[in-house]
């Protein structure tokens, strides 16, 4: 079989990547310096990502890829930077995360900005290792806004193509017609987001109204608010600090699942095509929806430190919901502990995401508001088989090989969660894990394979993930990176006819 | 606001349904007359099912019915007769199912071919009215039978219509076109697929080897065989017979779920046919596999009573999956005793279903196969876009939009089992019902609205759902009836455009 990917230019490509992942590297490096913290780790990490990233770069000169190999790049820059972040957990030796296995847990879980961690003792770490926690975050927020918007919108990936229509991301492409262009573009755009969160939560801590927030804090969350990837330098995640805290990082979560072309024109003093978008209203009103249901949950039910405190239900309520919505997975409070109706709205809100084009995860709102049209759609047809009703979003008309993508991704997802709960159930079942059930199974497969954090129970919150067998963890760190790529790369490796002619 | 559907005419139709119901209530009646039981329970459900039918029957002559029409007649016969069925349960005033909620879900999952039963002492009941609880079943496989292949495959009910493209079902009711001519050769097959079940099971008897299943007992099981309906005037449901029994069941449920016009076919000596049905290979494919891995699973696992006996372990393995597989729901053993493995593969098995065109009920076959043909389909497209490449079902090409309304369908029942877990739990909290979990809620809702009968834990084969909280139970009804009439009927008569022109 002669193979007809260009795979020596997806290896070349990807070599420059690792290549490039030293600068920021430096970050914690420099941090450990200036703490007197050991810089080991940091120095193997550059040194073997240095080493690594020119070799394959030596593999071919010729760097021209087609639509195939896209899909390849995708997957190996993926998965050979998750096995570098990986390095300096292991090479410090502390703590759980020392594991081989939990080292590339935890990295890979930064990288897909998932955010479930297998860390037990935050305390028992150096400041530039918690750094380059938030730091890897950040970096595969940006990495998935420069494959979404520059990349998937114009393959065939589960409908992502219909971002397009949404957003005329190409009116902005065309005058930047080279990927680079568009990446500089989007890195702008979220570099300055990120420095305005960390102004806003330093700015808090500097008025005196937060007093746990210092620089390094600011930065940390700043990280991974805008990225939707949920670690947190602190064990009690964003509880760990004041009200008015919580209430500032909501809004970064919302904007960090915002597409960032309309961001784009947004700053470009155009709101006209924001307002247009029946994605941002559907992405904002499933936030308003849930977060009323929630709250109101809370009001009724009785939830152990919230009744009778109207602020802080709402807050609570809100926060969770557009953490969960947002994929991001920050929590304000335990709420493995409320009440079994609020628990599984929550869970509900793993499934929706944030808008294509974003930094978030999860299903998206782009492909639900695909399907509510043509459930509507399908609906109207059986009583009416004669019209013809094309789906439209936007002036646009959606055609059908279009929906039938949009409804294969989403049942595919489905799906995959399905059987990872199921072997998630059988896996601690099998080797005795305590305090498991079919619900924290249940979260935990949504959780990790839509790329969210934490879930309930054994992978409640305020817990980790370094209760589950190893074998499950081995699992988990692949269904996060499949979901993460947006599951159709993988598979698409998987046929034989990608790899043919 | 004018109304454009022809209600009336719809009612008019149903009571004449209703009207004729006496009929087969006379069947129990004797056998009341004949043990020396109590008769009034029959005379009183003859009476009102021969007036309410009569009285519905006044309100039109007109007895023209559109396409419209037929879902309002569908939901408004299995709804009425859901209420007729449940009647002797509350005049008799004997057990659990005397309570009207109980009676009507008891009722309502006979007409469905559900088999969940709220029963919980089954001796305490007479022969008459253990006969009508199985009769009720055998009605509504019927019924199910003449609406699926005489009216559904004409309409564009979640893909149904495919069916047609399978089985050419049109050649058999071109030449019998009017709907009572295809429900006289379906009448046929079903009446002959019962009376040779009554002779097998009741032969094994009079040859010895099955002591207990007298004539009573070989009727009662003939009729929910081949309707895949599941009660059993046995509390330990087929498990209460000889292994010979439980292998000479298999077949029946296997055939009751096999597309009857593939049945009349075969009858007609046309095997080729039959061969050319990737939906039939598909279906027994399904059967094979499951049943493989479940025996596996058991061989390998230690479980209670199996150990080391490989004829029970192949038995009892084979026969459950067969059971869920086709949605009978019969059970052979406590399934729910077996390991948790061995359990969510059985899990697995209840979102199949048989074949379309039979008295099966969940997602079906025909759709799974066209569901894995357009992941396919769409896989290469990711890599050829350029390639157009219609999707394929036999010799024809299936359309987009029907391809869109299987994905809608399959979705939207899993969406809806989704939704119908979570009620379970919260709802089971709040009464705080015991001995329930999250896995007895996923089995439950999957079996009540995929219309299968046992599931796990407190819904198991040897329990009853008489232990969930009645709140839960009337919705379970509700469920139950929707998931029966696939959905859609019900769905479009909450449309307001179905009501407008
Ligand atoms: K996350
Ligand atoms: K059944």
């Amino acid at each position: 079989m002669r193979i007809r990917v260009e795979w020596r230019a997806s290896c070349s490509l990807t070599g420059t990547v690792l290549k490039w992942l030293a600068v920021p590297l430096t970050a914690p490096l420099l941090l450990a310096i200036l703490d007197g913290d050991d810089p080991l780790p940091f120095l193997v990490a550059i040194a073997v990502t240095i080493a690594v990233g020119l070799a394959l770069e030596q593999i071919t000169d010729e760097r021209e890829l087609g639509q195939r190999e896209s899909f390849l790049v995708v997957a190996l820059i993926w998965f050979s930077i998750g096995f570098v972040g990986a390095i300096p957990f292991v090479v410090a030796g502390v703590g759980s995360i020392a594991h081989p296995i939990n080292a590339l847990f935890e990295s890979v879980s930064g990288l897909t900005t998932t955010g479930a961690t297998v860390m037990e003792d935050f305390s028992a770490h150096s400041r530039a290792i918690m750094l380059w926690r938030q730091l890897i975050q950040w970096l595969g927020g940006l990495g998935i806004l420069i494959v979404a918007i520059g990349l998937l919108s114009h393959l065939m990936v589960g409908g992502a193509q219909l971002m397009e229509t949404e957003t005329q991301t190409r009116n902005v492409t065309k005058l930047r017609p080279h990927i680079s262009e568009t990446a500089r573009l989007i890195w702008g755009l979220y570099v300055g987001l990120t420095v305005l969160a960390i102004c806003v939560f330093y700015g808090l801590h500097v008025a005196g109204v937060a007093e746990n927030m210092d620089l390094f804090n600011a930065v940390s969350h700043a990280l991974t608010s805008v990225a939707t990837a949920g670690f947190s330098p602190e064990p009690d995640s964003v509880g760990a600090f004041s009200p008015v805290v919580q209430w500032s990082v909501m809004p970064f979560m919302i904007l960090g699942s915002t597409n960032f072309v309309l961001l784009y024109y947004i700053t470009q003093g155009d709101f006209e095509r924001p307002l247009q978008s029946e994605e941002l209203r559907f992405y904002l009103g499933t936030i308003v929806v849930f977060g009323t249901i929630v709250v109101a949950i809370l009001l009724l039910d009785s939830n152990p430190g919230l009744d009778g405190d109207l602020e802080a239900t709402v807050r609570h309520g809100l926060f969770n919901v557009v953490s969960l919505i947002t994929t991001t997975g920050y929590a304000s409070t335990d709420f493995d502990t409320w009440t079994v109706g609020a628990k599984h709205m929550l869970f509900l809100c793993m499934f929706l995401g944030g808008m294509a084009g974003s930094t978030t995860c999860s299903i998206k709102s782009l492909r639900w508001v695909i399907v509510l049209k043509a459930f509507r759609r399908n609906l109207f047809t059986v009583v009416h088989p004669e019209a013809v009703r094309p789906l439209r979003l936007g002036d646009s008309v959606v055609d059908e090989e279009t929906v039938n993508d949009v409804f294969s991704y989403v049942l595919l997802a489905l799906v995959i969660f399905f059987l990872l709960t199921i072997f998630l159930v059988v896996d601690a079942t099998r080797a005795g894990t305590g305090n498991f059930n079919e619900f924290a199974a249940l979260g935990a497969a949504a959780s990790i394979f839509l790329n969210i954090g934490p879930a309930f129970e054994l992978a409640g919150p305020m817990d980790n993930y370094a209760g589950f067998p190893t074998s499950s963890r081995a699992v988990m760190i692949v269904m996060m990176w499949i979901g993460r790529i947006e599951i159709i790369p993988v598979l698409v490796l998987l046929t034989p006819a990608y790899w043919r002619s």
